[in-house]
């Protein structure tokens, strides 16, 4: 069995160790030497050029992805070529393109903000005037972590985004989605086979800052029931109308008036999954690897009542997290400590740690006093 | 950091995820080409040549290992150039000569069976004669799974090994042990750092077929409270006495006359300390790399009331592991598979499986019918 992943950030990486025991054999395609999953790299090469993708294809059974950046022409001809593609090119577009997103989910009558496809500053301003005043704007392809995402109360705010928009070849349009009040985030993770079989985990709360993962909490607190069942529903339907195979996440917005609504898509393994890693039967990177295989999925059940994760963001000021081991894993000896092998640099996803346990006060506390000691 | 693993087989295998998490970086001596650590292979050499291997410590913060094998002159060559090796040679010869370690867990006044050291069939008879008539015989270096050991009613039966024991260098004598009535064998697993700090996971049960683990539980049933204690002790007072750092496994028997017995000593991660991979807050891969980096240890406790590990023992007559995963997968959701990527071969140690809950019963049954599933 031979998984080739698209990639090398910390994704592909934390996938490794999961291949390992598996007795996979995972081959990536690294953008650049030193990169996260290096340990595992094939080779170093550009993943929108097809002749590199499809020579990285040769000879291993499925291609699947650390990222959603690779063109769609590029998935095309992997596709033409007989490679088995996990997500596939039809699936990956509605990760791709945030407006594609909204029409699909739209006319599955699934809840999502009030959105709009804006090409003009006129267009934008009456959304505005419309929705009490504000507005996200986003850029259709290209976001992550809460770049490509503008807060605004005027089409002012996004002029110059307007001004670029006809080099994106998509008839120059932008998202305007309404501002909603919402009590906090979450998200949902399904993994599905090919052959439909999915698996679900526990709904969790995800907090962001600066647009950024900062901290996940599994189950989400006052979870259990209707608000579980509404997230778990949303999610596989998304996974199967749109043909996932492997992870997908659902980050979704539980509004101040009780709705829950699709805020955005991710179809590999997520951030807002690193909990299952230590706190789950099976942890999102080898549920990945069993879906886009084709195997039967694992047990989601959790180790504890609670997991909580908090991301180390940026990393100690000098030096590396290495040097704080001893501190943090003296002070903190049941929480597992994840190091992507990067350099620190202010706001890089360095690594995260996870706590369990069966007091949510407990867990929180030790998961963010252990994240601490790493940066200054 | 840069831990050097001698040795590449599942043990250096699986240390490998571990690393990866931590940050680790692990570079691996290996045999030969294609073995089951070859992912972290840095090299493939002699481990007996004093060149070879201080050639392969060079740049790396510790040298540890994936089995005893590596000669007293190799290990102080080391030691010699300066470079830390874990466990360190005065505590490794223990694990490499049976004669010499029960001579010293006898000083030490540590429960061990009755023994002698026996150069003549002679005195290998008198030994049986004392001891109601039989007697288990060991060479004291080099045997494994087994290997090397023979229960004999007679020294006739073990006229060969007198007769090869000129060659040995150290003045022919064999190790003869009472053939002790045991009700079952445990294993107490512990681990050290240089500066003295100790973990220790709950006492296991241990089940051998043709003198090569099969099965573990863990805890051992019914060890909660003087026996949970006694083995840890023992175990403890081991790991002290002799410096060991890294991992230390001790070998035990529970006899029918209620004593603890220490039978045999590994200072390495051991087959039954697995379960830990999955059962413990701290698996024993990771726990040898903190303690031989000199970490603070991490936590040992349990993620349920039992977990089970069964070993796959030589594997499917034709094809892989990976071609009974389907089956595998789909009929035990919640066990977890490890593949050490070795061709099948009867009697071979080529994966094991865990399962973990709260019901003895149904986790032993989960975890031999998963990997009966591997086995004709």
């Amino acid at each position: 069995m031979r998984v080739g992943v698209i990639g090398a950030g910390q994704l592909a990486r934390m996938m490794v160790p999961a291949a390992i025991e598996l007795g996979v054999e995972l081959r990536v395609l690294a953008e650049a030497e030193g990169m996260s999953a290096a340990i595992a790299a094939e080779r170093v090469g550009d993943y929108t050029d097809v002749t590199t993708v499809l020579e990285f294809a040769r000879g291993v059974d499925v291609i699947t992805f650390d990222h959603e950046h690779v063109p769609q022409h590029v998935l095309h001809a992997l596709v033409d070529a007989g490679v088995p593609v996990r997500p596939g090119p039809d699936a990956l577009r509605y990760a791709q393109d945030k407006l594609l997103m909204r029409e699909r989910l739209s006319e599955f009558g699934l809840p999502v903000p009030d959105w709009a496809r804006v090409t003009t500053v006129g267009e934008l301003d009456d959304f505005i005037a419309d929705h009490g005043g504000a507005a996200v704007v986003k850029t259709p392809r290209g976001g992550y972590d809460g770049k490509g995402v503008r807060v605004v109360r005027s089409a002012a705010e996004v002029a110059e985004w307007f001004a670029g928009l006809a080099e994106d070849g998509r008839e120059g349009a932008l998202l305007a989605e309404e501002l909603v009040e919402f009590r906090r985030e979450l998200a949902q993770l399904v993994a599905r086979r090919p052959g439909g079989e999915v698996a679900a985990w526990p709904v969790v709360e995800t907090v962001q800052v600066g647009g950024v993962c900062s901290e996940v909490i599994a189950p989400a607190p006052h979870s259990a029931g209707r608000l579980a069942d509404v997230a778990a529903d949303v999610a596989i339907t998304i996974a199967e109308r749109l043909g996932v195979v492997g992870v997908l996440a659902v980050e979704l917005f539980e509004t101040t008036d009780d709705r829950i609504l699709v805020n955005e898509l991710a179809m590999r393994p997520h951030n807002s999954g690193h909990w299952s890693m230590d706190g789950s039967t099976t942890g999102q990177f080898e549920q990945h690897l069993r879906a886009v295989l084709d195997l039967p999925l694992g047990g989601t059940g959790t180790h504890d009542e609670w997991a909580v994760m908090v991301n180390v963001l940026g990393g100690p000021e000098q030096g590396t997290l290495a040097d704080r081991y001893a501190e943090a894993l003296e002070g903190h000896p049941t929480v597992k400590i994840h190091n992507y092998g990067k350099d620190p640099r202010p706001g890089r996803k360095v690594g995260h740690v996870t706590a369990i346990g069966p007091d949510l006060d407990d867990v929180v506390y030790e998961a963010r006093a252990a994240a601490a000691v790493f940066q200054d």
